[in-house]
């Protein structure tokens, strides 16, 4: 048995509520000594962590550093190592396609065909204008194949994603790119029975696309891989916890994979402040909040140091009004590390902070990698993190007599 | 490979001895800014903390709450979501049943039927006198079903444990129980082709049984749930570890528990005195004794915090007698945690003291919550207490070469 059983047997529905933050990319490693967290001046996240109870957590296990999918799902409750999110549906996410539960998506990109071979992967890196013209144009000309609308959605440079929509569609698809340069284009083959009218229509699409683009000079041709459906096994949250959730997130991988876990997504703006007020303004419409803070991974990827550590000072200061909506389990941590050093994820721990009435406070008072790793929370699972929300919410009922 | 074949192949049998006190829901939350635990005068205990090494046991994992039945499984170390013990099985082991092999039992209700509707799912809450004489009634006019021993078993009030014993019966059943009032009654069914026999027992009994109490106003029905027999899966804890194991516990739960783990149930007096004379009495006898200490738990669960903390002084005073034994390891740690507060079990961890002349103390010099939280065995899973405790008393052989 593992956790979703339970938590299908245990969840009960009540009106006691939950907050989650969620700074991403938080966790960092020390620059003169310091990390971000150790360098910003945040007393209300300080202040946090004095009345709650710390620790630390790994988003899958020691030394695997996640995407934001993973580690994400690992938060929800969801194992990470058993949902795998296809790469074309989490690009779908990040470029704000929606995708409905029929659809096959795929990362594309622009590439160059010259004498039968692939020459230029990347079309020599065309603009994003260009991009999104060449995508406008082949939307026009190729609306559907076989009765399957296609669509492609440009993204930056040579990037796009291609969504076809219809019935009978798989996603059991080899790649259509050659992956190395110099080679001959390859087809999508099937790699199941039910997937070859879904090869043809990729291969009869890709025939089309050549004839749009024959008189381009770059982008003259495509290379489609990572062709995914919306997971079909993923339980939604309502139906897994008995919680009414709802996300509060700007970018769009995060609403888009909180859509996928069945959270109501709101509308928010792009400031700091924006999350705080849509909170507000929802409060008793829900019993779950996700918020999602994204200026601290986005420091931490470029490698700006002091943006994160500036990025971890503006939201401190609004801190204080997720305690003046006393939920009852207040959580602020991160989904993975970034440390600005790394410019990317890393498999460092998060710091974990949970305030409630049910868990006694620690003798941890700073908000910090080195201070929650000695909170009373130990070192755990990202996953269990859910388990223990719902407790403190008193949302989960007795396992066994 | 899991816990329990590693244990098959590295266990030996050794004459060292292990004494585990098991304080039943010993953990609490602070009332006036203090646990029970740390509102207890406990020299002795603190003692032990100083003496031994500290940790957080969790019975299950982080925010799952467990029963007693989970809760004392992993610290047997049996996997709790691996061994589920039938809820009939439960409430036959905490009425003093004894449940053979064979033998299939349920927990009972009697009811109000009328007008072919359940109309009193507790018939009135009857007396549990009144009780006692209609299942005394009821055994001796319905012995047997088709050469089936059928016996019921008086428990509170309305509630009853039926057991059926017999050659070729099946626990595969659904509820005889409408769950609503209101409702017709329904009759159990077969989930599977082997248990039809027994389904067909189960309803020829029903329909004796209301003939039988046909003339009762209240009490004219009976509801049947939790058909469960013997978990055939379950290891002897002699077989897996090598060990001699004895039972000291005076509740009739427990008592059930560890004789379906093959433990030597000793017969114990209800005083917190009476464990210890038991244990010293045996000593010889046994090499490793599990003793189960139940006031902690009913203090909590009732809410009587005062109750609590005087269940933990009470037992300190005995606490100089276990080490007295000098045996190679003395572990005191609790099943899960019931705070006065919560009335209730709960999710929180457990204090949890190892002393071992093979585990060099920590700083921790008292029995609290906090400070075991502080621990050098940190915070681990119950699952672990009896690998370290067979580590500790050399039971257990290296593993791999």
């Amino acid at each position: 048995m593992n956790w979703e059983d339970l938590a299908r047997e245990l969840a009960q529905p009540t009106d006691s509520k939950i907050v989650l933050l969620v700074m991403d990319g938080l966790g960092g490693l020390p620059v003169n000594g310091r990390t971000e967290l150790q360098a910003a001046h945040k007393p209300n996240l300080d202040e946090t962590a004095r009345r709650g109870i710390c620790g630390l957590t790994d988003p899958v296990f020691l030394g695997i550093t996640p995407g934001s999918g993973p580690a994400h799902l690992a938060l929800f409750g969801y194992d990470p190592l058993r949902y795998q999110l296809g790469r074309g549906i989490l690009e779908a996410m990040g470029s704000g396609v929606e995708v409905g539960r029929e659809d096959v998506v795929a990362r594309g990109n622009f590439a160059t065909f010259r004498d039968g071979l692939v020459v230029d992967r990347r079309a020599g890196r065309i603009s994003t204008e260009e991009n999104q013209k060449l995508c406008e144009l082949i939307n026009k000309k190729i609306p559907e194949i076989n009765g399957i609308r296609v669509s492609l959605f440009p993204g930056k440079e040579h990037r796009f994603v291609l969504r076809i929509s219809g019935p009978g569609l798989s996603d059991a698809l080899t790649d259509a790119d050659p992956q190395k340069e110099g080679k001959p284009a390859v087809p999508a083959r099937a790699l199941a029975a039910e997937a070859e009218f879904t090869a043809g229509i990729i291969n009869g699409f890709l025939e089309e696309l050549k004839k749009v683009l024959a008189g381009e000079s770059r982008a003259n041709y495509a290379l489609l891989r990572g062709f995914s459906k919306f997971p079909s096994n993923l339980p939604s949250m309502a139906e897994l916890y008995q919680i009414k959730p709802a996300a509060i997130a700007n970018y769009p991988m995060y609403r888009g994979l909180t859509r996928l876990l069945g959270m109501e997504v709101l509308e928010v703006g792009p400031e700091t402040e924006d999350l705080f007020n849509v909170l507000e303004k929802n409060y008793e419409r829900y019993n779950f909040f996700y918020l999602h803070y994204k200026k601290t991974d986005s420091a931490g990827e470029d490698g700006r140091y002091e943006d994160k550590v500036k990025a971890i000072e503006d939201i401190d200061r609004f801190i204080p009004r997720l305690w003046q909506l006393r939920p009852d389990v207040l959580v602020i941590t991160s989904d993975h590390s970034t440390p600005s050093v790394l410019k990317s994820h890393s498999w460092h721990p998060n710091p974990f902070v949970l305030v409630s009435d049910r868990a006694p406070a620690d003798e941890v008072n700073q908000f910090t990698e080195k201070d929650c790793g000695r909170g009373s929370l130990g070192r755990f699972p990202s996953l269990q993190v859910m388990p223990l929300m719902l407790a403190c919410a008193l949302k989960l009922k007795k396992y066994g007599a």
